[in-house]
């Protein structure tokens, strides 16, 4: 009777009048009578995700061509921990109101959620044997309450392996509540137990390094008036739009500028792109079926133990949608900003909303393109727009901030911007990094680590089945002097297909400004008679630093290398596996699993391409006390897929042509009359007029 | 007496109450006067350039140090061509009124101004073999007035040499006058000489390949209007600055956010950063001495003659500053803008001024740091703002925009925009392009390209003795399971001296994420102990395409390698030598002579770094008829040079800390309140609130 009555909610929220996209994230509804169906059968669980099981592509391409075939049905993806520690993976039909799938898995730890995070802190500061080193560091017992930890996953640790759910606490002081503990790291680093709520283990360095006694070093309004105060020098950019955005918002399907999109969140990828297409003059073409960042690795280089454990896997281990901050008007965005909330489950079960966790909003782009004609000056200035679909997510020390941009010319750029705090570990006066570290600040050592991103690009160009082919700039055949190259100024394209997976396993040349090309080759330019196709084009693609068979290689084996091509698997969507704390790497999960059968044919057929990108940071004392934003950036540019520049029918704000200059007559002067110039007055100051 | 009454002009000018600053461009008065002073001795003279000969370095120290030490004098520098056309190259003291400098050089040819290129087309449309010419294409004689060209140096033709001054006639067709000619290449090539104004050569190729007959391709309004019009769903996005813009101007010295710079600007190069500080707390601290693109060649990949021949020298053939737009506001940049004008000679030696060639303004630079502590959400957000001083230059087909941006975070960006349109040249239908370029539309063959620019950088890391060394992200030594890498995670930055010119010829290496550091060693940051250093970050390096000893490679010595280091010389500013058109490169001209000594210090001494990136592009059918602006950046970032992040002071929009969270007490909100939310509506339409 209690299940018939969930299965009619079910029925009543996802078979309403004006039903969910099914790319849609699972609304608060939707996430509670799934928890509600699960209860019903297996009582009360620590729920650790509810969230939406995306359709599964074949069907998902019929109803897309045509929205009167079946809309595929609303599933859950659920994984909860039993109490005993348990892990359940379970798949809830939200429209039959049926658990499809209910597996209990062994050996696997899903990922460490903020209300895992928080119990942490408490039990470190009322642990005997963590004050006890507390007060070896030169903390007191009486201030266990200006002691702070940063609980991390503990990656993998082959003393505790995989069964028993950890964390590791990095451990901080704070002399007042409103310093920055990152100036004041402890040399201890304690193992919390999740199922017992307690400290099982201590890790305690054999060289002992007691608290800085520097100063604090903060980043706080008060602390920046006693240096001085803030600069008063700097005058208001108003950034307003008063007859609104250029996009329309039907559900989450954003449409501007020829552009449509379907802007989903889920708790580990954040921001989703689904079903990217573009208006070619009426036609509208499919270009991306899928894209977001799926995974990354942050490695640490101190070889010293247990430093080594610092690899996080901010995505996989803790969410980049679990992380995500809820952003402010005119703070993370200005102009007219468009938001969506981002709804999860929690702990108990209950469904929990982070208001403005996506922010949609435009920028002015600058100069879209420009031509002068040097006989008259008759000229074309065309400013461009760019579409900006963002969220930021705080992983304990760091923030990311993630841009999806989407450009007139048929552009897609992703542009991650690094700030937040440098992870950092306490140094003893006059103590050596080994180059492992910078000294940032007294006694704290800023570790060098690496940024690595996998970004996840389901292509669907003119349709799934596509190709990659790998791009090098290459000189021509033929010496200075030959016949066929007698200047020796011959270079072109090398274009190599990527036949199979194996093949596809590909590396950066930085030398040969290499690219790769996600092709339909059933489908030729008129012009060019080449393959429409969207280019990848990323400069940012360092090695991975850890060693061959080292713990993080194991463990994050998408990092391996800058390139691999799958074919399209429903499952594959995370490539270091769907559970990554706690793996040993022993098999590695995820990608290096997927292209096991390197002979697998990837020609001209529904793919994806799995790129890893990102820096290394060496720090520096200008990275502290919270480090300015650096930023990277790669595109996706489309190549002989359209006919022409798709953005010529942009309004210029100016034109003339040689006639017009000519006759003084017709020229096209629609320039922002907002713009002002400044006048620089006798003193040297300067006014707007 | 004539000679005296000159000299008392000159000293008028630059002995004034108000004098220029020693690295401002000439004004119109002192280019005038300088001519004035030649002219009573020389007599009648075409003027190639006047154009400020920059302080001697030494002495300029001296004098910024203090500046009532003796002001260097100003020296006009001078390129004049005496009829028959050797070269003159004279120096003219405007303080003394004396031509210090006149030396007759023969064997050179100064660049192709703008009223050289300017000549090309009437003489080439009279021309009866290039009539000939035309008709054979399919242009009836009577059309002549359709048929157009682009003027190039010929770059370097054997058998013409260097002592005749030439050009090469890139030819086109207009069905009218408004047409891209870019869509009708023509198929032969006229050599014009300067000094007969007259065709001397004709290079006609084997296989013909006549006028294409496909209609027009444009990108003008009446185009745009013909297939279907603009696009009306741009709303606008208006950028205000109520109260002004934040920098001052004094003279050419902007000063912004703690930044100090003087914008220069010359002929060939554009602009000129001089003397960049940074105000810290009180120490003004140089950075830069100076700062500029100082060269660039683009070498198109097509191996067929004369095609060789088109690998432009953009600045040192033609100039940078020659070639600069005058700006318009609203059109080129938004927001509160300051112009500066760029003053020249012509060839009658009279002054002329490009007005609005250079623009300054600020633009909202995003989030410049966040953090949020996970605990309790106390956040702070402060957002970013950058200088930016630009300039736009138009060469024939192309138009690159040049952005010197300035960052409070101590970072300088240079970003380059490549806009304007594709060299073309005709293709038959059918015709097979080998791969060394692409039918971009019917007709229109679009061949592969480089654009390599050379950017040089004179730093004065606090204070000119400087030294460069490379670093490079390296893994640890020891094994996964070694002592000494037990976990295989260890990586650091390996460091490698630059000590002699020989040892700082390098190339990119994007698998260690390559970057150079140029360093004082005579001071350690007081944390880190490293030296004071500013970072070279460059992503885009492609390897110069054409081949050892081709054309191109002797040519343009400076792009063999993506870093050059020479001891600073005063004469050496142009990585391609003084006078590039028509350089056979026997010897190569510029930095190959410069790093002929390749045992030379370059180490604690005053150095110049030269680099070259930029990028490699196979033209697709989306660059055309006008190419949307492709972007390419690189930063100089300051590391171990600032104790701290130098940005804290910068205003934060948000911040609160924990006991403000705590108690709801003193958050600061200084959230800019011009942005909106966007509401949807219920027909799916946007409208701010």
């Amino acid at each position: 009777m209690a299940l018939d009555r969930l299965k009619s909610v079910a029925q009543h929220i996802t078979g309403s009048a004006d039903p969910p996209h099914p790319f849609d994230p699972l609304s608060r509804q939707e996430i509670e009578a799934a928890v509600s169906i699960i209860r019903a059968e297996h009582g009360k669980l620590h729920y650790n995700a509810v969230t939406l099981q995306e359709p599964r592509k074949v069907e998902m391409l019929k109803w897309l061509e045509d929205t009167s075939k079946p809309r595929p049905a609303r599933i859950a993806d659920v994984v909860a921990v039993i109490p005993g520690g348990k892990v359940c993976d379970g798949l809830v039909n939200l429209q039959t109101g049926k658990i499809v799938k209910w597996e209990i898995i062994d050996g696997v730890q899903p990922l460490i959620t903020m209300e895992d995070l928080n119990q942490v802190e408490a039990v470190v500061r009322k642990d005997p044997k963590v004050i006890e080193q507390c007060i070896l560091s030169g903390v007191p017992a009486e201030n266990m309450d200006q002691v702070y930890c940063d609980p991390w996953t503990i990656g993998y640790d082959h003393r505790f392996g995989s069964n028993v759910r950890l964390q590791q606490a990095l451990m901080y002081y704070r002399p007042h509540i409103d310093d920055s503990q990152y100036s004041f790291p402890l040399d201890f680093c304690p193992i919390f137990d999740a199922e017992k709520q307690a400290i099982i283990h201590i890790d305690i360095p054999e060289v002992r390094r007691p608290l800085s006694k520097a100063p604090p070093n903060n980043y706080h309004p008060a602390a920046i008036e006693k240096e001085g105060g803030y600069r008063t020098d700097i005058k208001p950019i108003n950034i307003t739009q008063p007859e609104g955005v250029s996009f329309k918002v039907e559900g989450r399907v954003i449409d501007w500028q020829n552009w449509k999109v379907h802007v989903g969140f889920n708790y580990k990828e954040g921001i989703v792109l689904n079903n990217i297409t573009y208006n070619d003059k009426g036609t509208e073409r499919p270009i991306f079926y899928r894209l977001s960042l799926a995974e990354m690795v942050v490695p640490y280089g101190n070889p010293e133990h247990p430093h080594q454990r610092k690899h996080a896997f901010d995505l996989g281990e803790y969410g980049g949608g679990y992380m995500t901050n809820s952003l402010s008007l005119g703070c993370d965005c200005k102009g007219a900003i468009h938001y969506l909330d981002a709804d999860f489950v929690n702990r108990a079960g209950e469904s929990t909303t982070i208001k403005n966790a996506i922010c949609i909003h435009e920028e002015d782009a600058g100069i879209l393109f420009k031509h002068t004609d040097f006989r008259d000056d008759s000229v074309i200035v065309t400013r461009g727009r760019k579409l900006i679909i963002s969220h930021i997510f705080t992983a304990a020390n760091y923030e990311y901030c993630v841009y999806w941009i989407f450009h007139q010319d048929g552009t897609v750029q992703l542009e991650i911007k690094l700030t937040g705090i440098l992870n950092t570990y306490v140094m003893n006066p006059g103590e050596d990094t080994h180059g492992w570290g910078t000294e940032v600040y007294p006694g704290v050592n800023a570790h060098n680590h690496q940024h690595l991103f996998c970004l996840r690009i389901d292509p669907n160009i003119d349709g799934p089945n596509n190709t990659v082919f790998q791009v090098d700039a290459t000189q021509g055949a033929g010496e200075v002097g030959s016949k066929e190259n007698p200047y020796g100024n011959a270079f072109y394209a090398k274009k190599t297909k990527y036949s199979t997976v194996g093949e596809a396993i590909s590396d950066y040349d930085g030398v040969t400004s290499r690219t790769w090309d996600m092709s339909n080759e059933n489908k030729l330019n008129p012009y060019s008679k080449k393959p429409v196709s969207y280019k990848l084009v990323s400069r940012e693609v360092p090695k991975l630093m850890p060693k061959e068979n080292s713990l993080v290689w194991k463990r994050a084996g998408f990092a391996r290398h800058a390139v691999h091509v799958t074919k399209y698997d429903d499952e594959q969507i995370l490539p270091a596996g769907r559970h990554v704390p706690q793996t040993s790497g022993e098999p590695s999960r995820g990608i290096p699993e997927w292209i096991s059968d390197a002979s697998a044919s990837i020609e001209n057929t529904d793919i994806v391409l799995w790129h890893t990108f990102g820096l290394t940071h060496f720090p520096a004392p200008e990275d502290f006390p919270i480090m300015p934003a650096e930023p990277m950036t790669l595109l996706l540019r489309p190549r002989n897929f359209f006919n022409k520049n798709p953005a010529l029918d942009v309004p210029p704000s100016y034109a003339s042509t040689p006639s017009q200059v000519l006759s003084g007559k017709g020229v096209m002067d629609a320039a922002d009359k907002m713009s002002k110039l400044v006048v620089t007055g006798s003193e040297g100051q300067c006014c707007a007029k």
